[in-house]
């Protein structure tokens, strides 16, 4: 089977949820309505459906190759890059000033999703090209965004995060990579940097490496830390290549998943110093790589989002066509397709609700960060600004989290087949470990909402966040339907049990912070779960209007039935997170260090 | 890191509470005690840890080999199977009159998790054997007996079993391997069969295939199938090895995991037919096939016990180890160990406590099924037996998926390195997708829990095991901690929301099936999780009890603070089950078919 995007899902979550409609009303999103959005996306789901995603099987069997210093990517992934490039893609949401589309993040976020789902491997190349670029528009002098980012978003040129060293992983105060100031102004840069995706490939003529790196006699910690760009090639006064740089790839690693992604060691400086320009200012660095990695947390996320719709995608196709068995009900005389067991819709449903659902909480947060730089009121601003920041590590964590569930679900509705790496479905399985991992794992993305985005404003935005809530379970019980009033009952039940955890949270952090941080990654999951199903609940009452209106039936119908399955399947989970949270923050580190 | 055998947790859980003393005094097993019990495991855990394990990565990156009909094991695997073999350890559990040293099933519950601890796809070709000769020794005649059960007690020649077929996965009924009689009583068999553990292997001089077969003429379904032993080479009268047997591996599969055992494609007939001996009575194949799948899917449950171990160990080694960010508590000035982050003790607690809740069901399951063979009141045979074939979907079901979520947490706690192939950590993580799958899925447990272990019998069954945990819960309440109290109001939510839910099942499975076979794998995790930790609950008073006497008070207080964990962090997870099967029925089915 190949991957078909779920337009019809995306548009809806566009119009119904994110509200295209209100955002294009906004200056400088005036030609980025709903028109627009179908029409962009369904330039991309060609793209995605007819070039890349085949190519994702490839890259696993035959995945990028290193071999002195070069690493050759997948047959074809070349090919497919150039036609991403020249279609536009990479420049879809950058300013149009350096040739890019100027789209808002909800419609590069539908794009993204899309891309995601066919190729995880792929797609991470443009990813972290957009956050460098993200980067070099913020803090990047004008002669640097001039000379890299029309390259970088025309495709020309990739871009890379160099984070990580050896000693360093999730703690960036370890980073040890030193930058010796020149007389030019320039920089040389000494160190090992680890796990740098697309550090080295052959998909474009140039890649542009941001590199945290320290001063010599800067302070030690996180305040010490400074941000360069390292381009592969140096780069001419009149913007041609020239010399290539002190930054070699020394090995790539051999990975779980996503193997045909090249995870390089980045080793700067070996024959006489890497040339960097500094970013922005000294000491910063951390600051400004934070950027990327915002726009990079929510790209994350979305990959979990695009891994569970493949694998729902692929379930549903085998299941529709493995006959095994009579169904219980006795509504097929023989055997029957498996689809048809209650145990294989409850799998496929899950897989659908989670994806669904996480899918709506990424688009509306993308429509609220577009509205934080557009809208005309600064405190629509400022509200916005608050609700996209605070959905960032549950989009990151949560639409991840669940990710492993829905390609291990995946895998299980093969059965036998499924363990079988020619059925393709481990291989989603396997690709999305990494997803709860890289730009903060799970905890990072926990401990930032407990620190930054619950205690720090007394949890004020959480709380505004549930007043919301509260209004679509009372728009809820005004439905006069089943699914209506079960949500009601569900939603209502779950933003409680949200609402205990931030008082537990906000009260505890300084005082218990080892109880409070033991619940962190389950609060992030009950936070999740909760804001997900909240748009599952809008997007029911949207259905509904749109089915007494008699729009589209079945997809409304459908629409409806899944979030009324969230609400009894997925959102029940809550009450029972809040329990462990709120009553057991003794017993998570109760057990003697030395007795594990 | 290596392997080490968890005897002190083992020995606690067979004699405090499998109560080994009570089953030593049962005719039988008289020699079958503590001691025997300390000297056993202490032996087997030699073998495991410095035989066996040591070549659990070596079976990853070298696989089982493939070419031109002959398969080769990892290099080291057959001087293990010897050493294995030579130590009597194939037979353990069986009967002394074969060679057997006819220990009970509680000990040899122990062993196996050891075992498969050390190495999942070394010991897969026992637990298979094990199988086979349980099959025989029920349905077997004398001569077959003593033909094969000496040769496959003393590790001379393995066993398999043969049921999948291309077409017939899950559903038996749909097998189509033909069986022609013979003049001389023997039968010829046709037919392709997949999915076949150690199918073929140069671990042994013989390979004994059972296999499931239709006599021409037979009916259809079910009732049609016989039971046939297919050796390899066949045996002379003087039990010498004859001539080469019409069974060919025509290739193996290449796994998502478990890749050192060889998982064969076997060809019967196409040179002639494969001689075959009817097993037992024509068409009651199946009821004999039983035999050995119960036997295996208890040990499939051990290998998920097993597998959280060992990927527990890691993790808590990785965690001492690996040194990055400060604590959040202040508790280290400067960096520390992540074992002093609470995320990371939470997580390496949650992987901690379930291994210890799953094994201890299994073995006080073990025990039970040792009593329902060797009491001499008939009554409490009957009892033991209904105890022990309620466990069993628990054991394979519940210790499985677990299994999932252990192996995955383990990746987690080492971050990138977890990635990383290398680290071997994935490994785990890939090696236990199959246990969810094979010797029946979750589902097919599930069914099982629902159907014949829970409705049949009008419920009757599992009231009698809630009246025992309520036992439990009055004992907890009698002690004076905050970890008994706190945990008997976890435990009796728990057994609550399980009678609800067996109450939801009797009354539905006939006149709702959908809605009750939809909420038939929720309905296993949520007696899975109350039935192990029940064992939590009765190892807390045991460890209290012991503590008070002044015994281990590391171990016990230990045991206490894993206890309390289960409690506060996964027997919370029960109610939300409980509502999302009792009132989420209808939902799970709502969705269309042709809207997936």
């Amino acid at each position: 089977m190949t991957y078909r995007a779920p337009l019809k899902d995306l548009l809806f979550d566009i119009k119904e949820l994110a509200g295209i409609d209100a955002l294009t009303a906004l200056p400088g999103l005036e030609d980025a309505g709903y028109d627009t959005a179908v029409a962009v996306l369904e330039e991309c789901a060609k793209l995605n459906e007819q070039v890349i995603a085949p190519l994702n099987r490839a890259g696993d069997i035959a995945p990028s190759w290193f071999k002195d210093g070069v690493v050759t990517t997948t047959a074809g992934f070349k090919e497919a890059f150039r036609a991403f490039a020249e279609g536009g893609w990479q420049g879809l949401h950058h300013p149009d000033e350096f040739g890019g589309q100027g789209l808002p993040k909800l419609i590069h976020a539908a794009c993204i999703e899309m891309i995601n789902s066919a190729n995880l491997s792929f797609a991470l190349c443009p990813l972290l090209t957009d956050g460098a670029i993200e980067a070099l528009l913020t803090a990047g002098s004008d002669a640097q965004r001039t000379t890299y980012l029309p390259r970088m978003i025309d495709g020309s040129w990739t871009g890379t995060m160099n984070l990580t060293e050896p000693q360093a992983g999730s703690d960036l105060a370890a980073v040890r990579t030193r930058a010796e100031p020149q007389p030019d102004g320039t920089y040389k840069i000494f160190g090992t940097k680890i796990f740098i995706t697309y550090g080295e490939h052959d998909m474009a003529e140039n890649i542009v490496h941001l590199v945290l790196a320290r001063v010599v006699g800067a302070p030690e910690g996180v305040k010490g830390i400074s941000l360069f760009v390292v381009p592969k090639f140096m780069v001419n006064a009149d913007g041609s290549l020239g010399e290539r740089n002190d930054v070699h790839c020394v090995s790539i690693e051999h990975k779980l998943g996503i193997k045909a992604s090249p995870t390089a060691v980045l080793q700067f400086g070996d024959h006489g110093g890497a040339v960097g320009q500094l970013i922005g200012q000294e000491n910063r660095g951390l600051e400004y790589m934070f950027i990327m990695m915002n726009a990079a947390r929510f790209a994350v996320g979305v990959q979990g989002i695009a891994v569970a719709e493949m694998a729902y995608q692929k379930a549903v196709a085998y299941a529709r066509d493995r006959v095994q068995s009579r169904p219980v009900d006795g509504s097929v005389a023989g055997s029957a397709a498996i689809i048809h067991h209650p145990d294989v819709r409850r799998m496929l449903s899950t897989m659908r609700a989670y994806a669904e659902g996480c899918r709506a909480l990424a688009l509306v947060s993308a429509a609220a960060y577009d509205a934080s730089h557009s809208h005309p009121d600064p405190e629509a601003r400022q509200q916005n600004q608050a609700f996209y920041e605070f959905m960032v590590p549950l989009i990151k964590g949560f639409s991840t989290e669940m990710s492993l569930e829905v390609t291990s679900l995946g895998v299980q509705v093969h059965g036998g087949m499924g363990f079988i790496e020619e059925t393709g479905a481990a291989q989603f399985y396997r690709d999305a470990k990494i997803l709860t991992i890289y730009e903060g794992t799970t905890a990072i993305q926990a401990n930032d909402l407990v620190g930054r985005k619950t205690a720090r404003d007394g949890g004020r935005t959480a709380r505004a966040i549930a007043a919301q809530i509260e209004l679509t379970e009372i728009a809820l019980a005004s439905h006069d339907s089943a699914a209506a009033q079960a949500f009601a009952k569900r939603l209502s039940a779950a933003r409680l049990a949200f609402l205990d955890v931030v008082t537990f949270v906000v009260a505890g952090t300084k005082s218990d912070p080892n109880a409070v941080f033991a619940g962190s990654v389950p609060y992030l999951m009950l936070a999740g779960n909760l804001m997900a199903g909240w748009q599952m609940g809008r997007a029911l009452l949207a259905a509904e209007d749109s089915l007494n209106e008699g729009e589209d039936t079945a997809f409304m119908q459908a629409k409806i039935a899944t979030a009324r399955f969230y609400a009894d399947h997925i959102l029940t989970r809550v009450p029972g997170l809040r329990d462990s949270i709120v009553e057991g923050g003794e017993s998570a580190c109760a057990l003697a260090l030395e007795a594990f």
